[in-house]
């Protein structure tokens, strides 16, 4: 992961979504504040870890008060760039790019999709609440042209390499990544790519659940 | 996660799916054998961990050969239960549910969507690739007299913690988790739950790219 965009840990950045989850949470059940201990319960990560982490980003709690959960996480959506906007694409528009398209959280995080890609004719005119399916073949134009950030892959894993390629040539500057591959970002690349294993994920819950029969 | 269902360490099992992955790869390729330092390459992973890790599980490498790369997956794929069959269903028939059930590497990992669920009844007596969409309150039911092993939640987070509870108390073995919450199994549980954290994916690389910006 291209943490060397960053200045914190790549670590602490991965707790941070955490954080923010549960925060959300305690919002919406009407909670106004909370301690570094009350978040070590729900999170896991121990209070000095907590308070560790958000010192890095200059620490708002108050001694005997902790941190007010609005605030906490309104900072938070700072520091993760949810006030940003990015133009986004999602390449692949089948059942997940299309599913992935319609994913509510992107707005709240500011991915605005500007359009789909396919090389389908049968998708190509189509549109997903109200974004267009374009031809794949316009995809790297589209992209300069527009000045996309994100592009979104979910096409099959033999022409995701393809994809990221053209993305990173037309001056692509994240990737969200649904295929099952591994891709070596160019040492002299700045392009970010985030990976979803879903493969991953589903064959760790097949071995504990192996075990789990075989233990039977 | 129930790793008490395991007998190895759970950072072993989180590098199980990836030697899977990259072994994919190099067979899809046509090679044939493969050493540990140049799994080692691949994953970044240190040789002699690679070792250990397969170690674990018997360590089928051979002095100067390496690993066979057909049958170090075969081997993997046991492991991992992928010769297992698990009666599946999706919780949540939108398109998140629908893309899900959809996917194709649930087959090849055993993986076997028996019906969906889902509240609205528009979509109730529908099918996705054959498979029904049953109405939600019908489920508890279905999960008992079935048998079925898996659900996988693609439910909205604010129905996601009752969907988890009633699958739990119909007997469900296993959970793939969409929804954007944690939940806490219970001490004496050995249900196991596995989720994907679709936001704090996107938020990652929403910090990422703002670390990006910033600097420009």
């Amino acid at each position: 992961m291209a943490n060397k965009a960053s200045k914190v840990s790549e670590t602490v950045i991965r707790r941070l979504p955490i954080y923010h989850r549960y925060l959300t949470e305690i919002i919406d059940r009407d909670i106004e504040r909370i301690s570094s201990s009350e978040l070590s319960k729900l999170t896991g990560f121990t209070a000095s870890q907590i308070r560790q982490d958000l010192n890095n980003f200059g620490g708002f709690g108050q001694q005997g008060y902790g941190y007010n959960a609005v605030d906490l996480r309104n900072q938070i959506d700072k520091i993760l760039g949810m006030d940003h906007t990015y133009k986004t694409i999602v390449v692949g528009a089948g059942s997940l790019g299309s599913a992935v398209a319609k994913y509510d959280d992107f707005r709240a995080s500011g991915f605005k999709i500007e359009a789909l890609f396919d090389t389908n004719d049968k998708l190509i005119g189509e549109k997903v609440d109200n974004v267009p399916i374009l031809p794949y073949s316009e995809m790297k134009e589209y992209v300069k042209e527009n000045n996309i950030d994100v592009g979104i892959i979910t096409v099959p894993k033999q022409n995701a390499i393809d994809v990221i390629h053209t993305l990173i040539e037309a001056g692509i500057k994240g990737i969200w990544n649904f295929a099952p591959i591994d891709f070596h970002m160019p040492e002299d690349s700045d392009v970010i790519i985030e990976n979803i294993r879903l493969n991953d994920s589903l064959l760790k819950l097949s071995y504990y659940l192996k075990e789990h029969f075989s233990e039977k």
